[in-house]
């Protein structure tokens, strides 16, 4: 079998942990890295001395590679992927996929028409906490669920150019979309500058799913505990997903309230609640982003569409999109439509455009 | 000195630590105690077989009592109230004071022209640790406050005829009041009824302050992990209260973000994280309740307006209303003007009604 | 039926909480309390006016009582509950049962003559988390027990004649005998006084049971952090009874070691790990002090033998008398020789002394 | 200036994390790399590719070596240990230093004689958390210590010749002479061999030292939580240094409990217990094994005595010793005489042997 060639484009916060990842798969290497930034080079030359270096992302399509990554800054998501998907490259491009929905949805259509994977880097639906809970949900162990909470806070790291809630409510959003469905309905935000006067570094969000589930986000760059933590209650049961915890991660309590099946009046009404064991799964620890970057090879090299492929992508932007106009127009709740999600694992066809359909 | 004799109207879940500790203050005794439950009223002969027992709230106005608790179902505070204040009697009355700004206002108005004591027991407004966050913050040492963060949740108790909201948040409510001032303009709440249809049972709220302070508030009946933690972030510091901690309730973390002075653009901006020591004061015990009891009877005592007077409890149904309306349109924002609060520890005068001024 | 007369002899720290215990148990009532300190009688007196105080306990013996309850401090434990037994009243002492082996075994031999309940409080016998960690070994899922570690250390409370052993030890001592069986072969004990030359306020206790189990004691009054631990460690699972938590007091690993089948020499020798899910089994909130009164006072009806007996009592004592000694002379170990414990709930017969048979 | 040519024996758990840190050191350079595992060399070379690789440790002496770093077998110390020093190499030598402290005095002497660094590899001599400890006892805050409680306890990892002793409590050893003083003079030891009959997977450890100071230490390779925590109580403050915490890594609790000036007798004797404010300092992080060869390679520049210098070595060999032989012989308490340390820092001379003196 031949290995996957792939470059890297932005070596960042993120990007090493890309680099090292591919490098270290059976069936992909990593042939050249393109970085803004000659400090970063070098410190890549030392470690990777086969590498090929440069300023210029372009310089990768001579390169005759598969796929790219792109881990630069999230204002350059769409033009350097547009570019990539243009030179007929398969990409998996950092979240968010873009800064809008209209551009979003102009990546998809480019890959589509020419049958190239497009996928976004939501680690966390490859992560096996995650896993574990939508087989929780799935399996109707939690029963109905009645609501999520999901808060990812933290001190630091403010970015110039992006709010906390585009930089880190993207990974709740993906997590609750791929626990629950594509199915929002509506969304609502609120929040605070409160050290940049243009920039919300707390942020409180609301969403609607058609089903009747309600799911709430709280993200921020400005407290002194981190914590990444998703509570999920059901009618049968309640689960905790702690990603801070090292060892217990996910906790399923069998807590619950049961209704009185009829009640005179409300004054007699009286409900009773069940509190008992606790179960904590084991949950075998694999890299999430080594099985996000196997992913995108598997899917490349079997022409299938990836779990978090574009759409997954534009979905969250979608949200993201209403979040932001809601946080900026007094947290007034925001319709969304999602679109309907490709089947993770159908062959990926090259397509005609829609217009010459 | 005489003894303040004191009746108390509800015996269920709160009334028995109401009854307790106004027996074990020096300078008053509960005379009587009124219930409709005549188990409650059996329990209590056995453990103070001098005190006189009723079903009917008033037969109390003819014991020569100087002041009635009112801990009975929220939806009964104001006529209670009302008409034991009618019948010249000081009142303490459980959180929150009534349902409604006018009622509350009716009874601020009935206790002036009478020159009685009304106070509301917001029991948090005499805890050592939620003074100690005030001394922290009137005394600089977090800096300017940005932001608070407040989570009450627990499972249960679901109460038939108020939703969580209206149960829980008056605790959080007031202390937010307390810690930052009667100056909040504007509220918008959002929330789900997940085991009945007619009562949210998880609520989320946003306070803004005139000072340009925010403050999120969640609370729910349905959560695995009992949490009561208000979180204060300021440009020095930042403090976490958490009163489900048995010593450590209190913790100052010396952290924070340094704005650069001043960048050219927004692409070399840098900002410096500052994580230092953490401080964790000594917070000595006293029951909160019993501080609040020992502080009405001073009042009455010493003729004087107490810190949780009714025009604070005004202040808190003003807020809850307000969020009210904005959880059950839309999660709208709706503006609120609160009453400035008179200064506690002036004399309680006399005063004739406002129309004969 | 006729309930129980108890008389309570010792109304310190502990007392308060027997008294109202058996104050509410439905078959018995507290008839009197005898104590030095006339304070504490007063006290008393306030909340239970029907109650007799005497300050000398001899003055019980003319009430008609059918028991009584010695929680006086330890050193008069033997000599208090002699001439209670010899008066023919029912014991219920608190631990340790006396201060050396020989004064237990002649109350056991006095209570057996008379036919009388002579039961010891061991409380945690009647914790429902001590009989859940019972049931899981004796059922066989925690596999071999290899060993177990306890921790019971906090900051204080220093008493005057007694060391942190004998005051905190009796505790894990009884757990560990209930637990893994009275077949303790040897002790030996280390530790350390620091405040006081005399009285060691650090001890550490090494147990070694017939069946080759080993067990490990850390008493200490000079911790900065409350500590309440067992640890459990079996072939199969491994347990963790922490009765600090709140809610979560047990703890169930599916953690362990497979040893190597066969390994030709120790060169290549490799263990696997099994590192599986946690459970936490519910446990139902019983005041463990409720329990033991209750259980004392059915044996005295139904003529049972109870399950913390004086036997057990003994048997405690001499463990404890066998690590003062190690204590004192560099830390050797000592042999033991436990007790046969007599079959709980067996018919306790009036018998001739064993010179007599 | 020239970089110190470094060579690496035994690259299993341990030594990677070495060759990393040599590598990244301004002043030095890994050269070359021994180890008898095929594939361990396969590893390095895709990462190093300048690498000299072996599987003779002996061929590393003829490239012009400064020193060796042996992470091999602790059984193997002594020889390669002895071989790389008669080349004319300073070494550091991971702990223990050796397995008796005759093979270690002659480490010690051969190192002497031809002026060799020779170190050992304590790496919690170089935390910044135990600098932090040492500063705190140093500098009075703590007052007297009154004694130190070292857990270390975890799931694994057995090692086929050596017992968890041998393994664990070399760290705790190195720990507490660096902060008490090199005064131990008595020693013993208790255990249990669970999993294998012929090595002690649990052991408990008592140190006395000459001050009074006493220490108690707790290894397990058969342990549900992962501990390293170690409290030092002082006679005006308790520390707990907990390893295993991210950030709070250090708590200074004031705390204490105040001896009555006089008592009469002991009955009326009343202690008085101090429970105030609780301080965390921030540590710096920076990987103490990265300051551990910074130290090793700046004491080769200046010709200067390290840290944990083989004398160093001897004594933590020296208590092993005399706790391995009471663990063996009834945990009886043994004498250890423990050799005085040069002084760090002092200039290392080449001295002639002893005899020769």
């Amino acid at each position: 079998m031949n290995t996957l060639r792939v470059g890297v484009i932005g070596s960042g916060y993120w990007g090493p942990n890309l680099i090292r990842n591919f490098a270290e798969l059976p069936n992909a290497e990593v042939v050249a890295v393109a970085d803004l930034n000659p400090e970063r080079l070098n410190n890549l030359q030392a470690r990777y001395p086969d590498l090929v270096l440069t300023a210029d992302y372009r310089s990768l399509f001579a390169l005759d590679l598969a796929a790219v990554v792109v881990a630069t800054p999230p204002h350059t998501h769409y033009a350097i992927t547009r570019d990539c998907l243009l030179h007929g490259l398969h990409v998996l491009v950092e979240k968010p996929l873009a800064l809008n929905s209209l551009e979003s949805q102009e990546l998809i259509e480019i890959a589509r028409v020419n049958g190239l994977v497009l996928m976004v880097g939501h680690t966390f639906e490859y992560n096996n906490a995650v896993l574990e809970l939508r087989r929780l949900i799935d399996g109707g162990e939690i029963g109905d669920v009645y609501y999520i909470d999901a808060v990812r806070v933290n001190l630091g790291l403010f970015q110039p150019k992006l709010n906390a809630m585009w930089d880190l409510a993207p990974h709740d959003i993906s997590i609750l979309l791929y626990l629950i469905g594509h199915d929002v309905t509506s969304v609502s935000a609120t929040g605070s500058a409160c050290v940049f006067d243009s920039i919300h570094d707390i942020v409180y969000m609301n969403l609607t799913f058609g089903s009747g589930v309600t799911a709430h986000i709280r993200v921020s760059w400005l407290d002194p505990n981190k914590t990444r933590r998703i509570t999920v209650v059901g009618s049968k049961k309640m689960v905790v997903y702690d990603d801070v915890e090292t060892s217990e991660k996910i906790k399923i309590y069998d807590k619950g309230v049961e209704r009185p099946p009829y009640t005179e009046t409300f004054d007699d009404f009286q409900c009773s609640y069940r509190s008992g064991n606790v179960h904590i799964p084991q949950i075998n620890f694999t890299e999430p982003l080594r099985q996000e970057c196997q992913h995108f090879v598997d899917c490349i090299i079997n022409r299938q569409v990836p779990r978090s492929n574009g759409v997954v992508g534009l979905n969250v932007v979608k949200i993201l999109e209403a979040a932001d106009w809601s946080l900026h127009n007094g947290s007034v709740q925001q319709m969304v439509q999602l679109l309907p999600v490709p089947e993770v694992g159908a062959a990926l066809l090259q397509q005609p455009t829609q217009q010459a359909a």
